[in-house]
């Protein structure tokens, strides 16, 4: 069960409006990598996990958080959507600062959401629950977390690139830290679970059950040479064992022709040509 | 540039027809870790590269190798589909076992393509692009790698428990197998980009422009005290720092109220309750 | 069975071309509450409707309507996007008003539909039938086209001051008046259907299998005490009860702890951590 | 900002699994008027309201109920999966109960979530934001929340009916009070709005700037003569006018004829037929 | 404008309820080539045509009456629906096939449509408008109709032979034979526009600026020799020129490398690995 | 199984950068008629193909030559990209075309790949399977590969036609010739399909199971009487038989009433209103 707080984690108040800006984090929202997909993410990993309270609670713990994160950037870009100049007599269409704004403004903050946020990516895709994973193996799932916090601390560092806005950059400097605490913690996670585990999930499957002959070699599909230049070709493989190279594929099946199945499927006789 | 060879990497033959485990295969081809998503991530992380050629053909040449698993699992598929019970004569509705095929395959099997693969998941959900990532940030996009192999090796694996055909369990052991070189590759060039850059993506961001006093801090938004016991706690963050542990969560930012906008927006006008 | 009249429910011609305005427009025809939307929810609510011929009636000529709705936007879109500057020696890259038309267009409009209407949303996105919906309870479908018709002519409005182009108002101002049309209609069914059956739906799940003493409490799960101050609180609840309040949520259940599961399922083992 | 509690709000445990069961439930928790629509919906209108506090809380509080309902049945949905016959050796193909079990089941259940929630619907499509609103108008939003309450009661009321277990019942059954409280409450929010601004949204719209004479008519787009039978049409419109009736659709518009575009979008030219 | 008749275009009248049925049957109905997508396909294309009003009155006609179909495909869905055995006390969970209908049925029947049509697919996926096209060039979209007509055609024809009840045989041999119609008056269309413009879409763009050595040319990139034996290899290619035949791909481009960006974009620096 | 070599196979060099043509390129990489569809639409379509060996052939060698068209326009898209506007101190507020630029910019260009291509539309939708089909009927399949490669030529057209950069002309002048080469290798063995099979598809189901005398009627569905003056009309239809023409349309079903289901469905009870 979850309770509210009516103040927010962190500042979300930039200097000035800026639509073309709002625009452009609602990446940071509503995209695949943004705080919706992290929450949604940690909190269904945290409710599908079974037998293990400790990750579970670091789970919760992280989702609880990251709601209070998108909190923050609907706030900021409602914030960043004030004075947008929609209206048609502020639109002196000889102004190019006003025309460019007004060409590339997300319509759905005009005509849908009445200059709040919207619960979409920087293109205006809704968000999706197929960008999320939880998979009850929990190292799998921290390296869909660790993934999911590199891309979205990649994401909030390119739009601090992008702005001058004070208010702006404080509150993306709150959340680049954040992220950097996430990935901290499922490195430091991760790195537990492999100790008890190994590297390679799922860990319990018997190995003696793969073509373990295929399990270490690079297989070379282009021309050219550099691949074999990889410098830890020469290492051991994380697992153990040493890594192969192999320069040129080999097909081991046989041409796949398929038999034909019986007229009422209506598919092209065979014999066509 | 690609070619093609009419033989398959690895025999893709089923001892018997089986259209209920056809649609459960689905998944590895047409799911979110299917090998589309991995054949389609590989390729746009290749394309995106701009100068460091050799994880380039790296990249490329497992996608051109996972591009032929799509080949081999939708071969599979039309395999396993041989046979089903289509036509209203071979329905005798008092046999439960055709009753459970019948009500159990993927309909689009027998109507849209002809007892042929769907480029879909196992619950018949088109494949989509919003599934993978290609960030022209190499460690972030290797550990995307390294989740995709993970959770797809997962999903094998349980299918793997799930049949007693000898035929599937050939190929799936086979792709095991190569989930396995892929994690390892991905691990051993994660660690060499580590070594060059930390473990914090991006490390290009000057540090000191993040709120650094939350950059170590694991904070406890639940009840209960298990979070505290997380035994990395007490160690060295991957990063260099120590972590740090914040029992009660602190709200920073004031109560988010928004100031309104304009009437012609037609939001309802504040004063209202 | 249908059947088509060549001539427009209302005129719908601008005074000029505008693309800008034709992608914005977009919203109106094939967004979440775009007429696309409006026309299929009362189409497969009419289809569905059994026994209850008035309100089929109702619904089917409420629908039909509607789908000369989506051939007027559609018209008015193809006329607004007449004379957009797609050529390359029409793009004077130094005139801004050009520059911000061509930043700005939908790219579909120029690309795929050859400046005519597209089956999308104001940023491009295609119409969804997870839009809609129709139960087969009258009530609730009334409360969605309610809403539906709310929405819509919100978003008209929105629209309406967004331009000073009179052919453009014309057509909007007709639609305005639809709008409220439908709303009163709705309103007037529904008030009637409430009459009959009361006011919560189903009105014929029995009572006694409810929880009860959850059925008129307000709970507060925030801090602050705004949300006791509501007006109505004081008042008779909808259905006839007295409403409650509960400052304190209280968890009636018990720590969420699941069992594990077998070990082919390769979840992670219990008692890692 | 949020913060969580293990405890659940409501017990969450069935009787016996159920992995059909399981199956079915994922409607309202990922369904288009699933728990995870509600909760968003209502953050996103909490969030983006201005200026009217009261009612900003009684969104806020709702919204953080609701994903701890979404909570409670993940929670039962991981249970009903318990003792799901996945693996080889317990499928006896010749037992229907089972076999019907091993064809009804969502994959995703078995294969993706190794026997956890996933955020889907019953049909196994993953949620999407393109299903909720927040428009920024109460009104219209209250309504919206009406009806997505009365379609998810609706939906739990069905379900209830199709199961006997206790355990599940429990917990549908204080969902339907909820459900039924929800319902009360955006009754009681919408009177009060109706009361002060009028039933047509936005009520901030210049009446005279609607094409009036349209304001009132139901208009008849079929044949027969049921429509004009609904008891309403004597009384006033909810907007205080009386309603009128137009047996007959008159096509108020011209042929709707487009003009040529320039040869350089590459259309037919015209004059082909 | 459009109106109704209360009247099916042909009797939708099932022997017998069949739940297992009315879920396949979603595919005609919803799915990529149902009657939604040709409806909504032939509206946009009629829409959007600019001056050749013989050629839009075909796509109105036609539009119109799938229109039609979508009805009769509905309503067919409402009445094999009825009888569904929902009610917990209608489960004998030991009855082989009333499990099996419980474990096939599409859930969406029983929960969100009260046991009637659902505008989505087979397998449960909502309808998108992504599945047509009016492109603005007739021979173009006439191409698009005959493939629509030919899948839908197909799709009939297997459901034909999935059933033995007489009064579904009878609205699909119905449907059957307007797809039939709907082939030849494509192909008729398609024949004159040929015969005006060539067989080459958009013949409007000057072959001179096209590569004209690449335009006859079947490129292999696979192995073996079977592509060459095309029998159509040997005659002229519909547009007036030779085919020819290249046996070995060659690779005009060079390596593609990309050059680097500036390092704010926070992409892997160059020189890594 | 395939290998790929580094090279293009036609240059795809721009002469300068143009993150503007960069987002409307996407359409032909990602977009419902881009290259991802057709490579993606060829290969099911081949690994799908049963006893038509040179017809799978043909299918396999198109789609690897299109995944390397993929390849071309991903790396085109990716030089458009470099020297973008991102950073703030670049962004002069007052130069109108920098303006524009970043005001039209595809946003995930800039936040997301890094300046890189994505696998989504010029609108930013993500590609979707939902776009494709591969039927196991060939002739209906290669109609719609015909469809295919006449939307991608007319959008290839109409991009060549809104730029006057050489290099990215270059490139379109290739992909123009080889959907010239595509669409006359369709026509060609459409053609032949036809002879061996007829022109109706299905050609396997059994006419005498349709109902003929809706074969070859248009049937009228408007006003006006332009629909009847189609040439084609007094002509064989393509099967051989006779068209007819109908100039009103008759419902040849009885009214479409519904029959009640059960209570415990909580559908609105019949005789309401």
């Amino acid at each position: 069960m979850f309770t509210h707080t009516k103040k927010l984690q962190h500042p979300a108040k930039p200097d000035r409006p800026d639509p073309l800006f709002a625009k452009k984090m609602q990446e940071i929202l509503g995209g695949q990598y943004g705080e919706i997909s992290v929450a949604m993410q940690y909190l269904f990993q945290g409710w599908n996990t079974r037998g293990n309270e400790k990750y579970k609670d670091l789970l919760m713990d992280t989702a609880t958080e990251e709601i209070g994160h998108v909190e923050m950037i609907a706030t900021m870009i409602a914030r960043l959507l004030e004075d947008a100049p929609l209206a048609e007599q502020e639109k002196a269409a000889d102004d190019p600062v006003i025309g460019s704004i007004l060409g590339g403004m997300n319509p759905h903050h005009a005509i849908v959401s009445g200059l709040g946020a919207m619960p979409e990516s920087s293109t205006g895709v809704p968000w999706s629950a197929g960008y999320i994973v939880a998979s009850g193996n929990l190292l799998a799932d921290f390296r869909a977390n660790l993934n999911a916090e590199s891309q979205g601390r990649l994401q909030v560092a390119r739009l601090y690139e992008m702005t001058d806005d004070k208010g702006v950059k404080d509150m993306l400097s709150f959340l680049l830290a954040r992220d950097t605490m996430h990935q901290n913690q499922w490195l430091a996670a991760i790195k537990e679970l492999e100790e008890q585990e190994g590297p390679i999930v799922p860990s319990t499957f018997p190995k003696a059950l793969e073509k373990q002959s295929f399990s270490h070699k690079l297989i070379h599909f282009s021309d050219g040479g550099e691949s074999a230049e990889q410098n830890w070709l020469k290492e051991t493989a994380p697992d153990g064992e040493p890594f192969e190279y192999e320069k040129e594929p080999k097909a081991h099946g046989e041409i796949a022709k398929l038999d034909p199945v019986p007229p009422y499927v209506h598919n092209t006789l065979p014999g066509r040509e």
